[in-house]
């Protein structure tokens, strides 16, 4: 009994970990489209879209199950309970860079602005590093490094404050740049929404590990 | 036995409840403090998150209790699951009303625009009206009202692309007003947001009353 009901976690968690990597190539994509203003990439997303959502679904139905069928001890509901939660953030990260695609399309249709932009290629590194070390995480049950996850969260604020000033100055000073450097301000939103989800994740796998609730306290700035 | 399964799952229903309302009155008063130029609207938003991330972690840990000490139906699980997810869409919603009270202080220390926007107010309405309305259909188990939440999306969505227009032709008509409308555009922004969370709560309503699930089908649109 025991031992099949931890294969049927590993299935989860396997499937729970290849939505992990869909979607991490979404980030991936959805970057490379933006930065290297490679259209061709932009196509790659719709498909691991659809694959995602067929995934949310399932996901939740197995976790539904685990819990019908088994009886869970308090660490594997915990366990399951981070799975759900898991897999909604994932469903959303995927929806964000969905929105980023959505606005490189109507980027790329115009030519570059002038001044390069530094923070925007910082944020999509640092957000997709965030989403793919929770999930390590998660894997290795590392508190450890699930609190450097949460930690970076700062710095993606940061760096998305440093993004919206450079281009409000950009749009002040040139108004023909204006729907361009709102395309960015709105993918900039769009990458601190994935740290944001990233950090979720990290907070979970805290709470999975050690039965310890460390959202909203003091030392983590409320989001 | 059942009889205090019921009870508990009373007393977790209206702690929910109580959470919405709250988040509610953060919705109305940051469009009361962004329409009607009421700063003093702002100062009430802050006590209530506090309240809110409090419930946020109370109820989580209600529902892996509830799950742990009692055997739930498949019926129950499925009403306990959409306790941890509405949970999870309140205290984004709680967040996306904070943002909108951070955007609306640089608002007002400026003049007013000077043309009337007529759909960010439409936005606010909608918007609250949504997660009223999914909270409804929540305790009276109504999947019609749910239904009608989940339509009521597409409407959000059109009128934030009504509004990013308008206001991309305002910036471009006068440079001085790029910082205001660039407000206005993240809080349509955060408002096309919370109408999301009201629709991912109406859908968990009617998995929760039909164990069926309607996301990601063709019928409605891919979020």
């Amino acid at each position: 009994m025991r031992r099949h009901f931890e294969e049927v976690e590993e299935e989860l968690r396997n499937r729970l970990l290849h939505m992990g990597g869909l979607v991490e190539e979404m980030i991936h994509w959805a970057g490379q489209a933006l930065l290297e203003r490679k259209e061709e990439s932009l196509k790659k997303i719709a498909k691991n879209e659809e694959e995602v959502n067929q995934l949310h679904i399932e996901i939740d139905d197995r976790c539904l199950k685990l819990i019908a069928l088994h009886q869970p001890t308090s660490a594997d509901l915990r366990f399951i309970m981070a799975c759900v939660k898991i897999n909604s953030d994932l469903e959303r990260v995927a929806d964000q860079a969905v929105n980023i695609s959505e606005n490189t399309v109507v980027l790329l249709a115009q030519p570059q602005l002038k001044r390069k932009l530094l923070d925007i290629p910082r944020m999509v590194e640092l957000a997709g590093g965030m989403l793919k070390d929770s999930l390590d995480a998660f894997v290795r049950k590392d508190v450890a490094l699930a609190q450097a996850v949460v930690q970076r969260d700062e710095e993606e604020d940061q760096l998305k404050s440093e993004a919206f000033h450079e281009l409000m100055q950009i749009m002040q000073a040139d108004s023909s740049s204006i729907q361009r450097a709102l395309g960015l301000i709105l993918i900039a939103r769009n990458l601190e929404r994935i740290a944001d989800h990233a950090t979720n994740i990290a907070e979970d796998v805290i709470f999975m590990v050690l039965g310890k609730d460390i959202r909203h306290h003091a030392e983590n700035k409320v989001r």
